[in-house]
């Protein structure tokens, strides 16, 4: 898309601590070559570039490097550097970064800001986290009902040019509460005399500050907007939250439940970035949760060693027998996770949705039941009705428990996705090895 | 958020018949509660209120529906009412809607759109499933580079009134080649004399028709924009593709992702509304798949058969034992899905990543290991260094396999999330058997 031939330049130039041409190569260049530019350089080398760049560039190319690099560019910048990197950045990215710093780069970076947006910086702090106010910036251009559409485009020139968005216009009462929200182009499109009360439909879609921000998510998709107005318990106008920044939620979000899925604690950072010890706790608790699942199958093992002993060739089908039923497990979790996340059903859906599942279900026991009878007549004829059995009923209950574990998760205030493939899976190993055994000594007449 | 207090009083007029009072009803209330209002309807009442809605109201309400929502109305719809519809729908949702209704309704559609937008179906429809071109609309606005900012903004005001968004305005020259992008808000602060090649920067993002429609969604993250012009090869302006678009994109995206780590077919429609039948065929693949998989495990069992014969206390460690192994490689494999989706690494990382990997599976297994003898220490003294030993070569082998087969996949051209956890945790489960009892073997000296 964009050309990054400036590249081996810019290297040649930082070799040569050739500062002034550095300058004026990078003030005439398009900003977004040059953001490009940054991203793609050695980490050593951007502080240089960023010290050559004009100071509204400089802010709008560190916005998009990632926290552990805005971390470490702040390191090698000086307190006066960063004292005006701060100051440029917009709100909600200023926010963003002191949340996320680890604390002493945070304190650091507090005692760098102005009063006014030191100010700014802890009220937006105050808002819990994943919060609609932890993602705001009061960067918003509101108008008064009684404004002329011309006074109202005054307004909007004067005040619009360093706002976030002025895509869409606030109207505000005299207490700052919202009355209606107008798109910039209905504005432009109406007589300069004629009134902003005219272009009302009194109809907007809002937020409150302490929601959570996949609802904002939510309502950007369901009403096609690019931003979203963020209120108070009173109505009170606080500030906006944009699509941009919605779409990095969104992206968020899913990976949390894809590494839930997968039977890890969600990272929260870059999974690239993430050093040696800290992918190791993401991962143990987990395991060792789950192997104290799988005790329970060595348990019911035990019990059964007789029954092993006499017919030593039940053994051979455990591993298929029980990874069917894990599997089975496994896909009605995860449709269910996700169309819990998608909202396509809801936590109430569960007894509406039980019997459909059981239908399926049985339906692929059947199917199931059929294919491991075709393995079996060859290798073991004499347990071929016990693993037929314990196919169909295993892949019923892993079924089972797979679609309803989200359910369950979600009644108790948890995350649904917590309903892993690897814990589906583990809870259907232990039920399928007691179903296997109970079925074997029922028709071999033992136990 | 909009109050439902509508709806008793709609059900109540749909009873009586009463079309002239519904009709003025709908027309004085806020679009977007009618809209809610129609979700809310039962589905055999929504016929009613779509003829006494005003036209650009039942068009926007219209989009807001699910594919098969969209399908029964039309059904109900007479041939006037449903040209009158079509006539007034954006272009994107009508291709959508031509792309996505069973054969027959298509053809019931095209025949009775007006030539000058079957023509512009037709040329939508050109592009390829999935790509950039099946998501655009030419409902945007251009200018040149020659006007000055009042002709650009008559022109505006002329033609925007219909367009999907204005909030971007496009700068072409005379043969239509894209020369710049502005935001409206640039040429609003600007003086009406300038011309608009002075807020030019040349500098902007595009997208081609025909690459993947996932291409838009990162290029519109990365940039920050709600809007992204579409270009042809010749870099001629076809069209824009909309934030609001690519989040839906984004979603479906996510979901057939998630569809798959779960080897469950992608289903590309409402789980809640699939059939029976459908949901079968979707799971029943995979599942008989993996059994195959298995037939390998129950393979191996039968080789060592004499071998648990001689120790049957080592069954009782079996599912512990190759179920953790498949946790370990479900985990990789999830957390290498996921980091290929978002773009965090990519498919030449392979190699750099293994290192990481080893180190982090090495220090898994010795936990996983230490572990499985404390609890082995009781159960089954006799084994108790075949299973320690056993545990930490399967969660090895179990996380290379799990982290190496996405990047395989992807070589091969093939979805990365194929490496779902059921299939991951099948491959362990054959390593797993051949490692234990290889190992049990050496260690009791038998075999």
């Amino acid at each position: 898309m964009l050309s990054t031939l400036l590249k081996p330049e810019i290297l040649e130039l930082i070799q040569s601590r050739d500062w002034s041409v550095l300058r004026e190569i990078l003030a005439d260049s398009p900003p977004q070559e040059v953001v490009d530019l940054i991203l793609d350089l050695p980490k050593a080398d951007r502080v240089f570039v960023f010290r050559a760049l004009p100071r509204d560039l400089a802010a709008e190319a560190f916005s998009h490097l990632a926290l552990e690099e805005q971390d470490a560019l702040l390191r090698d910048l000086t307190d006066g550097e960063t004292r005006h990197l701060l100051a440029d950045l917009p709100p909600d990215d200023r926010t963003g970064l002191l949340e996320e710093l680890p604390g002493q780069a945070t304190q650091r970076l507090l005692n760098l800001l102005d009063p006014g947006d030191l100010e700014e910086a802890r009220w937006l702090l105050g808002y819990p986290e994943e919060s609609v106010g932890r993602l705001m910036t009061p960067d918003y251009v509101a108008v008064r009902p009684e404004w002329t559409v011309d006074q109202a485009l005054s307004h909007i020139r004067r005040f619009g040019h360093d706002r976030e968005t002025i895509n869409r216009i606030f109207i505000v009462d005299e207490g700052s509460r919202l009355l209606d929200d107008v798109e910039l182009r209905w504005l432009i499109f109406e007589e300069p005399e004629a009134r902003v009360e005219d272009v009302m439909d009194h109809s907007f879609a809002s937020v409150a500050a302490f929601e959570d921000r996949e609802l904002a998510v939510s309502l950007v998709r369901k009403y096609d907007q690019t931003v979203l107005p963020v209120l108070d318990s009173g109505g009170v106008l606080l500030g906006i939250v944009t699509v941009d920044d919605l779409l990095d939620v969104q992206e968020a979000e899913v990976t949390e439940d894809f590494h839930l899925v997968g039977s890890v604690e969600p990272l929260r950072q870059s999974f690239r970035d993430a050093s040696l010890g800290f992918l190791y706790r993401r991962r143990i608790g987990w395991l060792i949760g789950l192997v104290f699942v799988n005790v329970f199958s060595a348990g019911a093992i035990a019990v059964y060693l007789d029954t092993i002993e006499t017919v030593v060739a039940l053994t051979i089908f455990l591993p298929l027998l029980i990874g069917s039923g894990g599997n089975a497990g496994a896909q009605a979790s995860t449709l269910m996770v996700r169309a819990l996340a998608t909202g396509d059903v809801d936590a109430t859906d569960w007894f509406r949705l039980l019997g459909r599942e059981l239908a399926v279900a049985a339906a692929i026991g059947v199917t199931m039941s059929a294919a491991v009878a075709a393995v079996g007549a060859i290798r073991a004829p004499e347990v071929l009705l016990v693993v037929s059995l314990t196919m169909f009923i295993v892949v019923l209950l892993g079924s089972l428990i797979g679609m309803s574990m989200p359910f369950l998760l979600t009644r108790i205030g948890a995350d649904p996705a917590v309903a892993s493939a690897p814990l589906i899976t583990s809870i259907a190993d232990v039920t399928g090895v007691v179903v296997y055994f109970t079925i074997a000594n029922w028709y071999l007449g033992l136990g």
